[in-house]
Parts: structure tokens; sequence; C-alpha cells
């Protein structure tokens, strides 16, 4: 599994949650992991948690991780929601190291700001084709250009000291976690008796 | 999916991580936890993990969660053990809200003593059969009888202020919100667009 | 798992058998069952059985079911025919229990009605998305309408008195013992020893 | 899928629900049913179902079915019970066609006797190794030596004019019924769309 | 498994490699293989091999294999490739009878020519949907019409004594010995000890 | 995946067909193919053909090799038999290289012997647990310690200049190859289109 940072400000539009986007468009074959920082405004039929028809999904600036996998065939759902939520866990862990500390509701993540309102910080979805599942986790840097309707919060403005230099070790540090995960587990089946 | 909580001092000793203990014993039916305190010392015949072959695993008092699940046919361990991994994130993530700051290295937590030696807090396995998927999580509570030729920490003796009622507290948000997680796992499968 | 009732005379037009169209008319989260009574008229681009391709599947008013599944993932079109055949036979027993004796040639339910003509009585077909399975089942309740070159039969034409009442109580009574079937074998597979 | 009929009264005693047992036993390949006539006393070792553990299941004169299947891989215990309803139900079937209306209970059979005493009339089980997925399924033909704290219902004795020929037929029938529907739901995948 | 054999030139032009073609088009329900000869040209949006994106993919006369399996549910595109890597190697040994050494590398077989130029001698791709797992192969008859960069080899200008007589023993070949390996494999599964 | 070649003419007894023992005995973890020269006498008890009882499998020296997959959950006797066949055919290929034309049924080899007597060459057998794919294959060296009542063929005495050396070279390059085939599917997977 490898990890691909891009540096050009790519603005997710939902396309890149298709199966094979990062092979199409990079050359990556096998499981990847994509991140790169850029706004967010997703096309009505790019749509893919039927939940949030209607909604605006948008940011101006946003930590963006498009993640797929093709280690299981024929690609499961089941599998790919847990795989998101152990990504986001992951993120949450990095988050308190950063010395913020967020909660979590399945797969979002949420600062209590200094108001006292808790903003939403994140936004994810997991999906699949027959052969790859996929995971798109972005969180918000700034609340510039978040829905108006919505509370919302960024990792540059919650007054912890997070920049650019943060939120890129933020990204590795994820990336990197992530990967060893899903490779430990793997390694861990292979020395396990089974009834 | 349902919690049952044991109040006997039960020991561990292997034999409930065998397939459909918590129905033989119990007469639980469906996917379930079982949660409880005790001491644990495990038969060598009873040993899941090959890696823990002629170690000493055991301890005089833990907390023991058993998890089974039988939602997911015929059961997979690449699955078993990502539930494994939510299980254990979601552990580390209260110890954390009760003020205790773990490391997590695959399904081992850690915590960095006074001495500023690192002790394991924690065991866990992930197995299956034909039709079941089982998971068996436990954290020291005391270093007592803890094997000599491992550094290990508990949570009575961490010195955050964790005893009974707290451990307590403890069992019951990680079942709740392990629980939890998974229910709203398959909520989202069934919001989702697939390609 | 949930069943809904509609009341608006809604028509198949064969849009409902899509994957999530309950969830994204109705708000409808996890499996569930809808029925209703209402008229057919399949659109060709909505038609799942190709042996069907030239055929024209339509009646006046029919008492129908949509039943999705997303228990197992990925989907499964093998468990979801497994499903149809279930629910077909579930009814079957209904009907006999009403007094209407059929005989069932795999999806299919038919009547022999006075003339000794085995009429046609009812459509179905199943089909999946890699996240979830769906079953359309209906029964004709009158001849009007039905296609010119097939047989047919009908509940409200049967002359064993089954009426509206009659037809509410048999839709009731499939859903009910439909759901308690799906969920007793998820118990049976919790008391079962494996090799 | 082959039918095997046995005629030397081989008495079921638990050991023929283990996997390939009908090719260790007559060099049977392939996915089959065995039928045959004959008492029945399961060894507590060789129990499956674990709500029986303690229970008496027997009876001096069976009708007894071993179903057994390789044709998915890994063997499913859930496709299996699947199976097993669908074997109960076409059995139902037959019986109502011999003039015996029977009740069913997930996989059991009650025949409601003349001093309006609901009877068992079957036991079943299901079950399943890594590679194949295992059925049994017997209908009592005498209540002699059925357990004397259930009541029990048998062919010979309901009163209907069932008697050794009439049993020989509904094997034959329910036997080429169930494979006659496992083909048929093969077919109707190869000409489904899906989406 | 069916096979079935074309005398019509059909041109492959990438349509046939959807689900269900054979159906559809020839009536052939179940697994099954069509071979026939024709030339190949691929309509862009009819492309598989993303790999293959912005590459002439054609050929004036080449022996064509479509395979279709509904054997396994939900199909499994990793499995299909393993069928496609036996498909391969059945038809280089049948070549290698024919006098005709090649070597093989993943799904291409490639001919060393009288000049020392290594000549690909065919296409392949693996595909599948939720319900059917496609394979599509195809061996160079003459090198007319295939891309002008790519060095090919055809089996009509190889020198060893290959026409038409003998081109349509290869696919016959082909295909009986593929049916039958399938074949064997399943009676294989019912014979084995699993732990 | 790795490749472990063993040099202390290991007996093979039909345990190391056992799950995880490669793990066990040499810590090996994830996929492996461990391959040695050593005699073969299968322990009755360590059979997994059950058409091999009664049978004696046996051999002075042979070259064995042992395939564990762990990459597919749960573990699929279908697909092992189909990685059996590939790696029997990569065999194949092989000795053809070395002049040495065999013939093919299933997973054995046959050579046609100065006798024209078709000697069988190899013996083979794939199993599986819940986790874990298995394979052993094994190719004679020599006749001597073979069935006497089976026609046998052995690499050294085939006439064709196989030794030591080349026994190494193939076992080399089977390996090589089986690995980089296994891999190659891998990464035909993510650049394909799935409908």
């Amino acid at each position: 599994m490898k990890h691909l940072k891009l540096t050009d400000n790519t603005s997710y539009d939902g396309s890149q949650i298709e199966p094979l986007w990062a092979f199409k468009t990079f050359g990556l074959k096998d499981s990847s992991i994509v991140s790169w920082i850029g706004p967010m405004e997703i096309q009505p039929d790019h749509l893919i948690d039927f939940e949030d028809v209607g909604l605006e999904i948008k940011g101006d600036q946003m930590l963006h991780f498009i993640i797929e996998h093709f280690d299981v065939q024929p690609a499961d759902l089941n599998l790919c929601y847990h795989r998101q939520r152990i990504f986001v866990m992951i993120v949450k862990d990095i988050l308190n190291d950063f010395g913020m500390t967020t909660t979590r509701n399945g797969d979002d993540l949420y600062f209590k700001k200094i108001d006292n309102k808790k903003g939403k910080l994140s936004v994810s979805i997991a999906t699949c084709s027959a052969s790859s599942m996929k995971i798109h986790f972005a969180l918000n840097l700034t609340e510039n250009g978040t829905p108006t309707d919505v509370d919302t919060a960024a990792l540059f403005e919650v007054g912890v000291g997070i920049g650019a230099v943060q939120v890129n070790e933020i990204a590795e540090t994820a990336c990197d976690i992530y990967i060893e995960e899903i490779s430990s587990i793997k390694s861990d089946i292979s020395k396990t008796k089974v009834f």
C-alpha cells in the first residue's frame, strides 16, 4: 500500500471517490492513499451518501485523504466502513497528540470551540464497486466556505497552534499509521490458531 | 448485540475464547460481549497466538472482555482483527478521558510509568471458527501476578485515580460504544451509493 | 428489518427494484419490506429479467412486495434467490390457509381455475448491487390489464372469498412470517456447533 | 446433485452429519442427498445443536434426509439454514398434497392430532465445515421410541392413510423438488441483470 | 458449462465482455465459453483494461474466446484472474503440442520469430459484475491489422504448419480441457478433508 | 510471499500440510512456499485426500513444495485448488524447458517412459482451515520406495539429464514464477474496470 501526496490544490468534487481514480489519474497500481490540501465542492451527481441529498458539502481548504483497497475480493462495504472507522480513530489520536481533543460520532469528528459550540471538523464517506473499496475523509483547515447551516470547526482556527507544517505532519503520520495498521492485521492473521 | 457483565471473579484460562462459550455457559444467543474482573492464567492447550508458545500469559486481576460475532457468515478473521483494533482504540479513547494517556501498537496498549518505563497494559487475541468471530481483550488492574519477564502497567497503579468504580464505568462505556459502533456501520451501509 | 405498508396506489414501473429505493423514497434505513396495492407496468429500461425482453409485464391491480437486504456484504444474488423462494413458499402457505391451493414452479405461483386452465398468479424477480439484495414479488388481484398472451389468475377472481380485507391480512402475515424467518435463521446460527 | 436411497435400516446416531460422510461411506462425490428409513438415537458427542444438550433425541422409525452441499466455497452456515428452511417447506407442501396439514415453526413441523394436541413431527439441524454444508431432516413414522417429555406426531399414525408406499413417494418427491429448486436458482442467476 | 462455437466472423468490439452477453445474444444460460474466428477492433468506451487507454487493440483475424462464470456468487475478480491464467496456460500447452513453443508473461503469450524478435501472440482481459465473471482471450491468426507499434506474432505465420483446421482443433481442445479443469476442481473439493 | 528452502532431508509425513506449520516450525509469517528434498511416508491420520484411504503414498526421495496462503479470508478451498492447478502447470512448463515432456491430468503429472508406460511423476493435495489455504506438491526424484501397485516415473531416471543441480534450479524457478504469478494477478485487479 502506497501513499501519494499531491501538492497542487486539487479541488475535491466527488469524482475522486470513483473506483480506480488513483490509477487512472496517477498510474498508481495496488491499494493506495492519496492526500492533499484543497477546497471541496461536491457535484450533486457525485453524491455517495444519500442522506446528503440536497445538502451543501463544501469548504475552502481541507486536508483530503482518498483511500482505495483492492486486497479483498469481492470488495466488501462492511469491511470498508470498519477501515473508515479505524482511519478516523487514528486521526483523532494524532490530533490529541497535537493538543486538540475531539469527540467522535461514527465517522465524524467534532471540536468544542471557545464559545462551547461543538463544531463539525470533518466529512467522510465510504463506498465500493465490485472490485475496490474507497474511503474519503477530509478535515476542515478553515471554516471559510463551509456550509452556513452547520456549525463547523477547523484545524487552523481552533487555537492550538496547528499550521501548515503541522497539517503536513498530521497527514504523513495518519497515512503511515494506517498503512502499518492494515499490514499488522495481515501479519496477526498468520500467527493465529483458528477453530 | 448484548452485553453481559459477570460478577463472580471468573478466571480467564483460555477456554472462554472457544466458539459459543457465551451460549453454552450463559444461554446467550446472537452476538455478545461478556465483561468481568478476574485473574488470568492461560492453559497451554488453549493458546491461540502461536507467538506466545512457551510464554506465561497471566495476571492476578484483570478487566476481561470476550466478544463474539455471528453477523458475518462465514466468519472472517480479517474482519475480526479489524473489530479488535476498533475495540482497542475505543478503550484507548476512554482511558484518555480518564486522564490516562496510552500508546498503542497493533492490539497492545502501553503506559509510560513514573520511572519512564513503558509498561504493557493489555493482552488481546482474535480468532474464529467457520461460523463465529471471537475477541479477547484484557487490561491489567494490578501488576501482581503478571509475567516477570515483561514490563507491565496496571490501571489501579498508574496514579490517575482509577479504582473499582472507574473500572466499572470503563467497562460499561467500552461495551456501549463498541455495540453502537458496529450498529452505526450497519446503518451507514444502507444509505450509501455503490458503483 | 421493518415493514412499511403504502396506501397510495403506487404504480410498479420497475424503478422500485433499484437499490436504496426505500431509503431514497421513504428514508427507510436498514433491511425492509414495503408492501402496497397498485397497478404494474414495467418500463423496458427497468427490466431485470432478460428472459422478459420484449414481453409485456403488467396488471391493473396487484399486491406488491419490495424486499431489500443489507445484512450480507457483499450482496449475494444466490442467497437473494434463496430468500425469494422462501418468500414465495410463505405466500403459498398463507394462500393455502385462505382456502386457495396453488402450485409453485420456481418463483411462480399458479392456480387451476374453474375451467381447469392453470393461471399464472404472480410475477417475481430478484437482483442485487454490490451492497444490497432486492426482491420484487406481486400477486394479481384482478386479471384486468394482465398480458393477453398469458393465462393468468387473480386473488379476487378465484372464487374463494378473498377480498380487500383478506388481501391486507395476507400482506401483513407474509411480511411478519418472512421477517421472523430471517431472524430465526440468524438465531439458529448462534446455537450451532460447526466442524 | 445426486440422490441416494438407502434400504438397510441405518440408525441415525449423529455421525452422519459429519462432513464427507456420503463420500467416505458410499463414495458419493459432489453435492448429494441420502435418504433412508431407520431409527434415531443421537450420541451426545455427535450433538450439533447446543440447545439440545441433555435432551434425548430419538425415535424408533424415521424418514431421514442427509444433504451435503459443496457448491459454495467457503461453506456458509447462513445459506445452509436458508436451504434447510426451503427443504422443510418443500416437505410441508408435499405432506399437504397427501392430505396432511402441518404447521411450521422455523425448521420444525407440527401436526394437530385428533386430541387437538400439537405433536412435533420432525427434527432438523444444519451445520458446516470450512468446505461443506450439511443438513439433517427427519420425520417420525411412528411415535414409538420418541422422547417421553415431548408431544410428538408420526406419519403412520396421523390417520390420513400414509403407509410405507406413501413415505417412499414423499421421500422421492422431496428430493426431486429440492434438487430441481437449487438447480433452478442457479439458472435464474444467469438471466438476471444486476446493478 | 457449455461451449458454443460461432461461425459468422463476428467482430470483437469489446461489447462481448459485458455481463450476460451470451444469454442476451444466444439465449445461453449458465456458465459458458463462446469461441469464434473474427477481427478485433475495441471501441474506446468498451475498454476494460485502463492500462490500454489510448492504445489501439486490434487485428484482422483472431481466434476469440469469451468465458462467463456464474458459479461463484458474488463474482470474484481475483478468482476470475486465476481462471484466466489457467486458460492461458492450457492454450500454451496445446500450442506446444502443435510444435509451437511460446513464453508466457502473466496473461500474455509470446513467440520468438525467425528474426529472433519476440512477437506478442495474444490479448486478454478479465472482469466481473456483481454476479458474473468474464474472460476474453484471443490469439492472432495473422499479423495483418495488428497495432503497428507492437511486435506481434500470429498462428498462421509462425511457420509450424498451423492452418484453419489446426486452429479449429486448438479451439475445441482448449475449451474441452478448460471445462474439464473447472469440473475436476469441483470434484476434488468433495473428497478433501479440511481443518 | 516468501520462499524458504530446507536442506535437511525432512521426511514428508503429512503433518506439514497442517495450517501454520511454517510459522510454528520456522517462524515464517505471511504466505510462504517451503521447498526441500526428502522422503515421503504419509501417516494415515494425516491423510487429506479421502480417495487415498488405504493406499500407500510414499517415495524415498522427492522434491517437496508446501504452499500456504493467508491473503484471502476466509480461506477458500475452491481458490486453493485453482492455485494448485496453476502451480502444477508452472512445473509442467519448467520440466518442458528441461527437455522433459509430461502430460497433466488435474493435479497429476505423468511421463511416458522408454517402455511406453505412463509413469505417475507427482503427488498433490490442497486443503484449508478457516484462515489458511495449503498445497502440497511433490515430484519423484527416484522410483525407489514408490508404491509397488502404481506405475511411477522419477526426474533422475527419465534420461533427460536432470540431476541434483537441475532439481535445485527447477525448485527455485517454480517458486519464483508462482510467487510472481500471484503477485501479477493482484496487480491486474487494480487496473481493471468492472461492471
